[in-house]
């Protein structure tokens, strides 16, 4: 989808719901100048749907700063009357380095070992390597991309799954959704990295999880509600699977007391994938370059498909 | 050095303390024969200096299964009137594999998430990416050419620093060993991969740790005494350190009540990097390509240099 209305000098941007020196300046190597809302013809948005304004008819773009838009696709925030941008794109490189590092903090035992204090006898066993393990990513768009190159690196066959089945770069395979199950039941370890649909919901369930293996980790660096979380307990705690490594929960933040951080083959990080510290930082040359290319009447990168939901 | 005496299909072959069917298999795929000691030419030892043997003279060759062999030399059973190599080689990948989790096990907080349990106040700034940043890997010979690309796929810079400054390929600067507080000066992140020997012992201590910066992990797949761990304890302690990942210790194991292990910005786990249950497995195809070369006058892969003590 083409957009834009002229040269970037002119761009009008607007941010919110506070100011930030990264994107203004970003703004400003692209050309365009931040003002009021009520001036604007672009809304850059570092917050949740709460505290959403309502949107002049002027508005033409809103780059909204998370990957994941459920929420505010919840909140009837988004419209069909502008275009809209998410935060897959910029945020994909460091997500595929946090979903290697809970692969790796997996497989290799770092949790285990935190838990249990030099257990030698239980730990060296259950120790795994990549080398020529077999790992499917579920949901290969941005983040799949960036991760692949990084199993390949460690030695790993990569099957790729995503809803299109197009080719994802440097995969080993490239497999559409409808055969996720092939997949699964090819893989050592499956990483998820699909948004959170009707379609992808439970999708690791009672059903999927015995076409993995009993020494297969399953990392989610997605959407918390892609797991059917009691059947993964069920799952772990019956050692019919390697572990869990998972950035996101369901709910989250999980309840002090949920089993899971009991398990000694569960990794747990709080949602940190994409560190909220660094947000602007990261997300201000991938704006910069939107802006650009919003300028040229060029097709915007990570741009929702309203009524799909991501 | 070359070796060797005829081709492959003559090698006798002594294997101890115990047989093994990876082994067995490898020295038949060369050529060779398993036999008892008296008869052979070349023993393959998988085990400690404890129960090693008095050697026949007609020895030529002894296969050690350890990457560090300062125990054999303490225990002062290597010689000079044969050839010894060490494991080294064939370890060298998984260990650079473990390195990676140990370090990105830190810097993506993976640990500390786990000993806080979803204190993301606390994880999400203290979260750090590869991408951008600089690390050197001490010592680098064998782990250090598997670690390299592995790094570089993260988008690190690499700094290789090894006793003779000889180029690692892939690394963006090789440096000699005397470069070492140079090096670590420039550096995010180090990974220790040297030998244990009098010159590296106590290499990471009060003077060079104030060389690191706050954020610095320090990753350890080599030897424990490569660190004053009283020192580091005292670092960390103090915030001047980000962390430290260490698969090793000194002593080793560590005390069930060592400081270290109250730490959440410290990651052990327990000398698994090359894990034990696989040892032999591992082991086979490097040693029948080492018995090919021996057939063939050839060098030998991971040649100790007696002397040296590595």
């Amino acid at each position: 989808m083409a957009a834009g209305s002229g040269d970037s000098r002119g761009l009008r941007v607007a941010i919110g719901p506070n100011q930030d020196r990264h994107l203004t300046d970003a703004v400003e190597v692209a050309g365009g100048s931040v003002v009021p809302l009520s001036e604007a013809q672009i809304l850059v948005w570092i917050g949740g749907p709460d505290r959403f304004p309502e949107l002049p008819d002027a508005i033409e773009w809103v780059a909204l700063s998370t990957a994941g838009i459920e929420h505010f696709v919840d909140a009837e925030v988004i419209d069909d009357k502008r275009l809209w941008t998410n935060a897959s794109g910029f945020y994909a490189r460091g997500v595929a380095e946090h979903a290697l590092a809970l692969l790796l903090g997996g497989t290799r035992q770092i949790v285990r070992s935190a838990k249990t204090r030099w257990a030698k006898g239980t730990v060296d066993p259950a120790v795994r390597t990549l080398r020529g393990s077999t790992v499917s990513i579920i949901g290969a768009g941005g983040i799949g991309r960036e991760l692949t190159p990084l199993l390949k690196a460690c030695g790993a066959t990569v099957l790729a799954v995503n809803r299109s089945g197009h080719t994802v770069d440097g995969a080993d395979v490239t497999m559409s959704a409808d055969r996720t199950d092939e997949a699964l039941a090819q893989s050592d370890h499956v990483v998820l990295a699909a948004p959170d649909t009707p379609e992808t919901r439970h999708m690791i369930n009672d059903r999927t999880l015995p076409l993995l293996k009993p020494h297969s980790w399953v990392v989610n660096v997605a959407r918390g509600p892609l797991i059917d979380q009691a059947a993964l307990y069920r799952a772990l705690a019956a050692g019919a699977l390697g572990g869990a490594a998972l950035d996101v929960t369901d709910p989250e933040p999980p309840a002090d007391d949920d089993p899971l951080f009991d398990l000694d083959n569960v990794v747990l990080t709080p949602h940190v994938a994409n560190p909220a510290g660094r947000l602007t930082e990261e997300m201000a040359p991938f704006l910069a370059e939107n802006l650009r290319r919003f300028a040229a009447g060029g097709e915007l990168l990570s741009l929702v498909e309203v009524g799909k939901g991501y």
